[in-house]
């Protein structure tokens, strides 16, 4: 969904770039398009190549944007880190929702609620291999100066919402289903495991150019966490 | 055993450069000592900062050599990255081994090695993280064009040896444990999972500041792989 809107928007742009062809620093009034371009471009540079191996120049002509219409949006390349970061975060919690409003949906059951979050994401792998390469947080993630300067707060606030939202299907599927054995289970760590997979398996997929890992691994997931709430 | 090699190298060449305070470009006759110093010095940096991010002024700075030092031991700061992968990977290699070595002389029961393998880690996993903020292997396949100019090759030597000395371990645990379920585990796919928890656990230690995270995401992976393996 998220992605059909973006091309829209792409699409959009491209043809008032037809229009305004000799225009290169044209900003429409709301400045949206332009900045939502430069976004697009430099997430995909930044997930590719790195953070600090991409040049404000490399996101420039990527975007087909100019110089003026990029420091209008972003004060410093810094800036645009922080805005990546949030924007992605924000897509992040946006799936973490869209997943547990579908397991919700299927069955009452707390078992099958998490075996349905984790399955809507497995179906899910390889669509999300196609998108993007990596995952921005470990760009972000790789250098300290970027983390220190405030731009993994957004991960953080993703990963506590993640860790919440699945702590609360987690604990009630092993009230449910693990009897006595629910005291001994850390809840935040085996919802946290959850991110620690998608970011294991990006990587691993990284090193061996074989993005099917991320289905692969997704499906492993489900299956240990499936064993472990059921074992007594 | 490895980090007390390093600090003996480490004192020897302190003496040395003492000794010989006024030769900034001393290189001992098998060149080992600075090499090792500038290995040392570099990987820290590439670890916490990332590879672009790092410069060769910086690491010449923090091995205290000189870039007549450096060029004569590497002849690029690619020619550095590749030495650093080969011998990170080396290590992590010789982990496996020793884990391997530990588990199969406390048990001959395949599920019990097992065990043992994860539990070797996550006894370590607090060291570990004393000793490195992140896995060199996530700056290096952060940055395509590291990737390909083939410095992923070690670590892939690296996955896929972890791939097999696991895969080994887990089907004879499999099918000494798991009965009938054991034709429904992807061997391969669940032995890989414990470089994903790993690498995954590197990431979110770094986002949330709390190096804690390895060895609850090392002892949620045992509680998981443990609950498969007898699962029926």
């Amino acid at each position: 969904m998220t992605f059909l809107q973006r091309d829209v928007t792409d699409y959009s742009v491209c043809l008032y770039q037809t229009v305004w062809s000799g225009i290169k620093d044209f900003v429409p009034r709301d400045g949206r398009p332009t900045r939502e371009r430069i976004l697009i471009s430099a997430e995909a540079l930044v997930i590719e190549n790195g953070y600090a191996a991409t040049s404000v120049d490399q996101v420039i002509a990527a975007s087909g944007t100019s110089k003026g219409a990029f420091f209008h949006h972003f004060g410093s390349k810094l800036d645009l880190a922080r805005a990546l970061v949030e924007r992605y975060a924000a897509g992040d919690v946006a799936q973490l929702d869209a997943a547990t409003a579908y397991a919700e949906a299927v069955t009452d059951e707390p078992l099958g609620q998490v075996d349905a979050f984790l399955a809507w994401f497995e179906e899910r792998a390889d669509d999300l291999m196609d998108e993007q390469s990596s995952c921005l947080y470990i760009s972000v993630l790789t250098e300290r100066q970027l983390v220190n300067a405030g731009t993994a707060e957004p991960i953080v606030k993703a990963v506590v919402a993640w860790r919440d939202g699945l702590a609360r299907l987690l604990a009630a599927a092993l009230a449910d289903g693990a009897g006595g054995r629910r005291h001994q289970v850390d809840v935040d760590a085996l919802a946290d495991h959850v991110f620690v997979t998608f970011e294991g398996a990006f990587l691993l997929a990284r090193a061996t150019g074989d993005p099917g890992h991320m289905r692969r691994q997704l499906h492993v997931l489900r299956d240990l966490v499936r064993a472990l709430l059921r074992a007594r």
